[in-house]
């Protein structure tokens, strides 16, 4: 991938895309001829013909012989997951060894790996982030023996700032703290408004990542029901508002992980003025938001914040360079508490990464790099998603979401997806069991499926098996035992 | 400073440097002849003559016209400051504003800074620092794109682990974890082994940032009398086990911060032997082991450890680059659970940077480095004893530490060091008074002096004028007001 290519024919390429993804041209449908559309867009024929090859190439569109483009044949379709449905009560965690293990299995050398939540280095621009590094390490080279003191080098913060704008967000670089990764910031942010024993809510299920820094503050986990297309219920969370003591809210409002649920446009307004009717602080979590192929839906409810409630959470280890771990925070009406539990509690960053970054940040093409791999990986989950149809046991369900790499199942609840996880294992594959992902055992039937990492011939026969092994799982259990 | 310098000049140069920093060669006394010097090395007398002006430049040595070399006269001494006396009850911590404004000021352009324990960036081998950083990028490319997993590189942990052997440290690298910095690794191991409102044992004073940590994860701060010159004081460290809750000692048994002071090394086995006794985790903090002018005072505590209940946590934000925020922590017995702490609070390290500091600490020369900046930031010390004594209200007492670049001062305790400060401010130096040092305010009359940065004419003009500042000080105080 190569972020300078921010030419026309991707700009074309994407705006079908988006046609397709969000049903306005129908798989199977006929799409205009290349003559056709280069006269509607104004642009040379060898422009279009570029276009389509791309969507070819993401498997969106075919050429049919003597016929001209089609859309693809969407993957046979499941149904959603339905929403889900936790306890109304708060419940102490306990994930992290499942978490552990899963993880270290999920980047183990030998496995097929469908369990972490990682895009593959090949999907970055390799040599532009290298030479982003080399030079920084050239122009500030001082910096390497230099002790950083501060929220973070000032370029960075400046290009941060101007990054969030494309969230509707209007931060002031002042007010950005640059963290080691957005995990950091998460655990920060938390630090910052509660003691150990506080409520935390959160979105069912959620990232086992945010189980964890919970369970290791002694936080209580409150399960918030989650639909897998538009995200938290917000009248559940107004239930729990009026009736727990809730001290935060942590959520990911687009592209949530596991269930790649994104809240409309009109719900995080809703939910930034529920927050400041009840002072209640949301930490959120906008690390996959340039990933959402809707714009409305990369919008940021801090944006819509009037009150210094909501702290917003990012990083570009998921859309630019995942190996220079920084993540950035602007923790509003916290965020003198946040610069000095970041000073004291791990110091300043390496400067070196901040310039580099900083200098990735306002290349130009970053916006086409964005495009070019919400293309590539969108194309993935949908070959993804029809094999999961597939080779799925009946009764499956799989999730439809609005961009990123990461795919949840609802599997016959028949099956444990714990089995699964052992049966995969014998046979090298790493997928992420549903129990990883609350503090309840609720999704014990379901399993996360992140298909970001490499792919190819042998991971979609190792996905296809993942299917069979689970149709296995389904009918031992279903005979009386 | 060069590291691959490590020629045979510089090995004389430092054995006498000991020898005069030790006392067995006197201040004042006349030392070899080049000719004799070279007959006992078996070197040739060119050698010795680089040798000496080594030692010249560090002010360690005089020329006299046609008398040959001496050892230069001492400055003029000041008797060390008392060993402290805490109270014998732990405290709540609020150091945290007074520090975080000290440490703005401390590295603010303008400012000729005393406020830090920083050294400057010129006291490092830059460039050598810098290669290895593009040489890291360009080799391990695809690090910068792929998510890192675990505890670090191994590569580093390797080298991180052969490094511990100058400690008398035997670990394994499977057991060391990389974290952001050495800090990262305190408060982690804190967070591991204490809840909010344990009580947690230290020197007093103590580092700033040990008790912001504390101040920030809810723990009392128990303070140990610590001698200037030979640590802690085990006899009140054993009533206060036999009489507190203490759940977690945390120190610098080699030039603790403020006090530079160091245990000798049988009391470094007695405290292991203590702790073990007790079943009390001891943080060990071998920031500044390298910095140590004495082998013995070099050695952890951790060596002598047989139960795994000392966590040693370093890092080479002193003595290599302290751009690249590199840290490590071999936990003991809480290895896992500072595995998954570290995993769950801000993930992995960037890689790249984990691969330069495993070169640079692989390359040849590094010793030759240690002893170098040993060298240069002892004459400093010495240089700035010299303007203490000089210049300083009489009644004023200072430590000599074995090394290091923080100089602890005791003024009349007319003088309150709040004072001293804003007066400097006002001349645009800073300073760091003692209260940041201590949960109480028992150390109101004293200062932390850091000469690791520039160091200059200007620097000791204004060393010279923070004493005279003092001066006028103690004279407002002791009239009668």
């Amino acid at each position: 991938m190569n972020m300078a290519a921010d030419t026309l024919y991707l700009r074309i390429a994407e705006s079908m895309a988006g046609q397709i993804r969000s049903g306005t041209l129908s798989r199977g449908e006929r799409i205009p001829s290349v003559r056709t559309l280069a006269v509607q867009h104004g642009v040379s024929q060898s422009t279009v013909v570029q276009a389509y090859r791309t969507l070819e190439d993401a498997r969106l569109i075919e050429a049919r012989p003597r016929s001209g483009y089609f859309v693809a044949s969407r993957p046979a379709s499941l149904p959603e997951p339905n929403p889900s449905a936790p306890p109304a009560d708060s419940l102490p965690v306990g994930v992290s060894e499942l978490a552990a293990r899963v993880m270290s299995l999920a980047n183990a050398p030998g496995y097929t790996s469908f369990g972490a939540a990682c895009p593959s280095a090949d999907l970055f621009a390799q040599e532009r982030v290298r030479r982003a590094v080399s030079r920084a390490a050239q122009r500030h080279r001082l910096s390497l023996c230099q002790y950083p003191i501060g929220p973070g080098d000032e370029s960075l913060r400046k290009a941060i700032a101007r990054h969030a704008l494309r969230m509707g967000c209007h931060l002031d670089a002042r007010d950005i703290i640059v963290t080691n990764s957005c995990l950091e910031a998460i655990t920060l942010c938390l630090r910052a408004v509660t003691r150990p024993g506080d409520v935390v809510a959160l979105e069912s299920p959620t990232y086992f990542g945010f189980l964890e820094i919970l369970e290791s503050l002694g936080l209580r986990a409150l399960e918030i029901p989650t639909h897998p297309r538009t995200g938290l219920s917000l009248e559940a969370l107004q239930l729990a508002l009026d009736t727990q003591p809730v001290k935060a809210l942590l959520a990911v409002p687009t592209l949530s992980n596991p269930l790649g649920s994104s809240m409309p446009l009109a719900e995080r307004r809703r939910l930034a003025q529920m927050l400041a009717r009840h002072g209640i602080p949301l930490i959120e979590d906008v690390l996959y938001n340039d990933l959402c192929e809707e714009d409305d839906k990369r919008r940021a409810v801090r944006s819509f914040d009037t009150d210094g409630l909501v702290m917003v959470c990012g990083s570009f280890s998921k859309t630019i360079a995942p190996g220079l771990r920084i993540g950035w925070v602007d923790a509003g009406r916290w965020g003198d508490k946040l610069r000095r539990l970041k000073a004291s509690t791990s110091g300043s960053q390496a400067v070196v990464l901040e310039r580099a970054m900083a200098d990735l940040l306002t290349q130009p093409g970053i916006e086409a790099g964005y495009r070019h791999l919400r293309s590539v990986v969108g194309a993935r989950v949908d070959e993804a998603r029809g094999l999961i149809s597939e080779h799925f046991p009946k009764g499956s369900r799989v999730t439809d979401p609005a961009g990123g790499f990461i795919l949840w199942v609802e599997l016959p609840d028949t099956v444990d997806s714990l089995d699964l996880f052992n049966a995969c294992l014998k046979e090298r594959i790493c997928i992420a069991p549903g129990r990883m992902f609350s503090a309840t055992d609720r999704f014990r039937h379901c399993v996360r499926l992140g298909v970001g990492g490499r792919w190819g011939e042998a991971e979609r026969q190792a996905l296809a098996r993942v299917g069979q092994l689970a149709v296995g799982l389904s009918r031992t259990r279903t005979s009386p035992a």
